[in-house]
């Protein structure tokens, strides 16, 4: 028996199949937008969306994200980066193109807090988040009905502080060539450098704080003790050091006096799920860039 | 005398004198954004910032704001705009330029309340209203030495059920080539069909609740008898439909049941003028387009 | 097995066992909280919450909530209802003692929308909404393997225009003398006369708009026509005035114009979901009164 | 001629004149709550607000808010303090009572940033803030025809690395004796040990960051460097701990990647005034209490 958690299609009258997003950046200079436009003109395609950023018109950085329609997509796609080539070359463009149809593929890891995962699976299973959850990996077998309920692979890999190493190797595997990106929704184990360094700005954390606030453990705890009057929580995509990759999305919720640590707790865990699943969302749909630690978010 | 009342720099790199906005609607087809960048590019100009929106790819109206930068934009304006007619032709496009250097000159009408009023001053004191108040018109005289103390011109013309048109005869005469945007601060007297005509979607007004909920008189004893937990201000421009105008901007603040009438007017100032100051700052800053009796914001 | 779905208990350090909510209202005058307290304290209560609100200190309404504990609660309920009795009849109160052990049991209504649905499901689950799911009651059949997971009777009750009363008459059977609250969760059907004079002040209904701009049905579609820049959603207690019954709690979110009518549902649906949980958390833990169409609500 | 600065008469149909309020705090046990509201009520009193808080029913602190009218409070105080000491002895209680009538002095102290300082005075003159404003001091002289245009005496008290204390004797000779509360808004000096010892929870302080963020100088360079995705500001008491005071309000905006120093600053402004101008009212109103470095606020 199984609750019908098949994803409900998006209601959208655009047609997925020939819709294409592109990222871009580079230095700033003259014609960037003309070449690029001319560009996509000339391959018949129509731009549905353009937003563009300038750090600074004078020699700053430049970035770009633009949605395009074209007949036959995933047919030309090859040859239409090949083509492209020559433009960002001119214009030494660091750059990728998306089919939007070839949904990004999550891995989600989770400890005991299941809140962070209860959203993402609500809000994919409503058609609100236009990715595939190919799998969970937990250090507990806690979640395992919950998650096998949506029709999701769920894979126990216990971490202790022996077994750590050979946990690790194991969630490469399970990963290996089937991942796109890295959902840590209240996973409480450290990720190693390696790993890290593997899915570079592909792996979302949630840390239950406004950061730079109350960086590592116990954050409401910290919270409560300061005496703050919002609580907070940040979506980032993490690097080496620990809450300090760039920030995706944060939110608060105002809170009083009378709230006590459990309270905050049970408070912040909203704030949680939404600030994740907004960034999740945000990054399947290509509208993120990092750029020295931060990120353009185009959304 | 007086508080040194004038418009601090706003601090910008950007050298005001070379930049332009650009706004355009037309009916959407492929080819819109290359024609325009490619424009843009042959004339010199270095694209800042665009925002676009489609209704609909198919078939719907294409919306465009672009802001550029061109060395000695003044002397070239008229040209460029002449040239453009070519671009604009061939996509049935309605546009305007602006130079951002031509700051928009504004009558701010008031009555009784001054807090919009005072808080548009304080923004255009501070700097962070990038325009020019050339005059401010009150039925009343209790604002004058406040206005008067800004430096700005204070032109009490009184209205009677007897003077209505007279009055607003005599408003036209103070604004007529002079004003290219008229705010109505919580004025409280109903303007002439004739009057928004003439300044077609260049009258802003701000409404004490949130709209559509509260049209026409005492919006917050409306709000308190229908017992709402949130109250409301909304800026838009004026049509002869009461308070039917198209939506710029609205804000809300969390109210309680202890709040009575007074309490709810008290923290409504607060969000009319919030409201208000944006809308008008947007609209200075060429970021709004009506379509279809709303606006399309690129904030 | 399956997902653990027993409600977590709630951590607080409080014995919910000798906690007790009393619920006031009666014409203001002195005296009232020292009688009150003043009788608890002879009691043996320990007054730990107290929230007090007087509409008008002349001659206005009285209301107020009391949390206190009090050792063997149970046993001595009834024997202090009847005590009280003295002192209400001093102040003419309209007046209500709950235990907070005893959880109030909730019906929800549902349709075909799930969101509300899951998120009571989900709030309940993790123990923050300290009551009963008794049952759930749906015109479809849609949802019942999700609900019977969490282990909760499902009743499919069809209705057509032929068979409302019936569906009606099967309805208050399933509920009769087993459930303390209604919450219409998404419910499409109107609700008879009858079946709301039944549970006066105690059928909560989610309007998926800021009340009472676009009463009625499509309310995004509305909003979406009005051009609205912030929708909404408002829980109210249900009168026999379509979507016009006292207000609980409302809330709403920023949109722009890039959001069509199916966007602004998607949205909507957060809100939804938030405000009536909200609105069901605070009916349960007794911090709502009525008074004159609105609420006074002790949050 | 100066515009007619009298701060309007706030409109309630309450008779401030017999209103009092009441704070205490102290150990919790049963029965405080009877006997305050018992020995006003034996006074004649009417209580017309009253909040409280238990830290923890067993052996937690306690705290309350009881706003009373009672007629001939001024004559009446003294006896009426008297009196309650019986009470406020059996209970072990720090307490105060305040006639509401009896508007506290402030004194702000600004150096070059006017919006908080422009913000309050506008407050005051609007009846929003139930205060005297009895001086500004200021280390420049560049706001004193603002100030004095509202009648309100300005000093000029330049500090040096070398003037330093002379400079803090002189702000104490003008504040002795005269002033309730200093508002630091945006007063860039440090206030000596002293200073803080003598108006011990009687200093608000701004910050302009989300404390315990972005603690020190520079604390919108220091959020542009870290990418947040909301901007803050904080209002606390003056402790010895730079910036480690009590909070009393805190809020935040929306920033985007566009958004840089100059445009966090700007943008900060907004939430700087109003979190300020918050703390100050429920100062001055009496809503706050100090507890182990933690506020707790009834407002």
């Amino acid at each position: 028996m199984s609750h019908s958690y098949e994803p409900q299609e998006i209601n959208r009258r655009e047609d997925k199949s020939i819709r294409a997003r592109m990222l871009i950046s580079c230095p700033d200079r003259a014609g960037i937008v003309a070449a690029v436009s001319q560009f996509l003109y000339e391959q018949g395609a129509n731009i549905v969306q353009s937003d563009q950023y300038t750090m600074d018109p004078e020699g700053g950085m430049f970035f770009m994200r633009i949605e395009f329609d074209l007949q036959e997509l995933e047919q030309r796609l090859s040859s239409l980066q090949e083509d492209f080539t020559r433009v960002a070359d001119r214009f030494s463009m660091r750059w990728s193109i998306f089919r939007a149809a070839r949904r990004k593929r999550i891995a989600i890891f989770v400890s005991k807090e299941d809140h962070c995962l209860v959203e993402l699976l609500w809000q994919w299973q409503a058609g609100d988040l236009d990715a595939e959850i190919s799998m969970v990996i937990s250090n507990h077998d806690d979640m395992r009905s919950l998650v096998e309920s949506f029709g999701i692979p769920y894979h126990h890999v216990p971490v202790t502080a022996e077994t750590k190493s050979e946990a690790e190797q194991k969630q490469r595997e399970l990963t290996a060539g089937k991942i796109d990106l890295i959902v840590l929704a209240r996973y409480m184990q450290i990720v190693s450098p390696k790993f890290i360094e593997q899915y570079h700005n592909r792996i979302i954390n949630i840390h239950h704080s406004f950061l730079p606030a109350f960086v590592g453990g116990k954050p409401y705890q910290q919270a409560y003790n300061r005496g703050v009057k919002l609580i907070g929580a940040t979506a980032h995509y993490v690097t080496e050091e620990l809450d300090g990759g760039p920030i995706i999305e944060q939110d608060v919720q105002r809170v009083s006096h009378r709230d006590n640590v459990n309270e905050l707790k049970r408070m912040g865990r909203h704030i949680e799920r939404i600030v994740l699943a907004r960034a999740v969302k945000w990054h399947v749909e290509d509208r993120l860039l990092v750029y020295q630690n931060k990120t353009v978010a185009f959304v």
